[in-house]
């Protein structure tokens, strides 16, 4: 990484009792930061918070997450942020500490270099053979238990391929490893439900929100294989890749994208209000 | 905690790149030291490398841990260790790091303070609200991503209820929050199937082994929670609290035990080769 803040202390360690590290007890976020701006933060910040409040930890104030932000961002204008904050040191056991106090630790990595052309004409996904856990009480929620997703990555290694998908355990597919899935299906969008599983993304809840200000249909609505293959159009999207349409799963092609790059444009315009 | 070390260096913080604390993408093991001992060293060993080895970590040689676990008995004779492995430090991303280093922490504890009578007359437990998550790549590992353990522990303050009971989505219950459970039916111990949740203890693994050698049959079945308010005994097993009889779970009470008792007696009994 290239620059880490730990409750605002420059490249300090994490104590070795951080429930964050011995029980998953946390959330995280990741946002991009262009030309020092840093993407989205305002909406990124509630997404933070709500997260932080689904598991009973105190959210550190929007300000003091801010001055770490702004310590990073004025030497790193272009990077990844990824924002955790942990139920802090504990004792041993699963109980929360009578008084938690809460760490947050900031730290900013390289912008992810990918190729133009996924942007422009589509990536390749597969089919991840793990199948997403179910828990209703943790369900798109970025929480640190993230082994799921490093051993779902961990089933391929071609570089060409950008993306796996994920399934649930009936076989609907609900995300990619590390983003949303959308389907348009004659004009209207379709997205999978994440009340079960998955990480609800601020980038899905934009282009939920820029459909419905377009008056494109958008639904939430189980995404079985064979949905997502006869689809007009399919596209991913998180905070770092912005919207990538999907261009090639198992023998399925697509190739000419309408409605992905409306949709790219409409998040392009939304007012995003900088840190 | 008393005493720690991050890779053999005393009192030092953990990076914050760790992806033990970033994805929850490590393993751990909790082992009780008595009067300098290190209870069942060799048999917990061999459940951390089976651990590692499930979710593709290398785990570190054993002369490194005990190098480690000797440098903190010699000083607390008594305690709690918990020996945490993680893929050690990585980039941004799920994908698993091309050379990554396991990191190693091994920490002490106070050994809990429970009062002695849990031991002779039993426990009081409850059932849990929250379900745990079934996924199979990941059923028996004890793994850092261990949120679910955390809200289901939040969810009573009772000091007199000395455990909670974790049922699957289907409502057949599993284990504790921090331990396994076993049955007695007419005789025979039952103990519930980890093959999609749960974690699966030393101390069940000595107590399987156990009945095994003296002729005490011992299955793994699913336990609806009428069997176990039916059972003629149940007890609860970990290698802190050693076992602990149930005596009381909603309105149904125990108030004799006779294979719980020989099953401590045999668990004391067999070979415990310390470190």
């Amino acid at each position: 990484m290239l620059m880490t803040l730990v409750d605002g202390q420059p490249d300090a360690g994490v104590p070795a009792d951080d429930r964050g590290l011995n029980y998953g007890d946390g959330v995280f976020r990741t946002l991009a930061v262009r030309g020092g701006r840093v993407c989205w933060w305002p909406r990124q910040y509630s997404k933070l918070a709500a997260d932080c409040a689904a598991i009973g930890i105190r959210a550190p104030e929007p300000a003091i997450l801010l001055s770490d932000i702004h310590a990073i961002v004025s030497r790193l204008p272009e990077c990844a942020l990824r924002i955790t904050v942990t139920r802090g040191s504990g004792g041993r056991g699963y109980a929360r500490p009578a008084v938690a106090r809460t760490r947050r630790i900031v730290s900013a990595s390289p912008l992810p270099d990918y190729p133009a052309a996924w942007t422009s004409d589509g990536v390749a996904v597969r089919l991840c053979e793990l199948r997403l856990s179910e828990q209703a009480a943790l369900a798109g929620i970025k929480h640190l238990g993230r082994l799921e997703n490093v051993l779902a990555r961990a089933e391929w290694e071609d570089p060409e391929i950008a993306e796996g998908l994920l399934q649930d355990q009936a076989g609907c597919i609900i995300e990619g490893t590390r983003c949303n899935l959308f389907l348009v299906e004659k004009g209207a969008l379709v997205t999978p439900d994440l009340s079960r599983c998955g990480v609800a993304g601020l980038t899905r809840d934009l282009v939920i929100e820029a459909a419905a200000c377009h008056g494109l249909r958008c639904s939430v609505e189980p995404v079985a294989r064979a949905r997502l293959e006869s689809a007009d159009e399919a596209f991913l999207v998180n905070s770092l890749i912005g919207l990538w349409p999907i261009a090639a799963f198992g023998r399925k092609r697509w190739r000419k994208f309408t409605v992905a790059p409306l949709v790219r444009k409409w998040l392009d315009a939304i007012d995003n209000p900088a840190a």
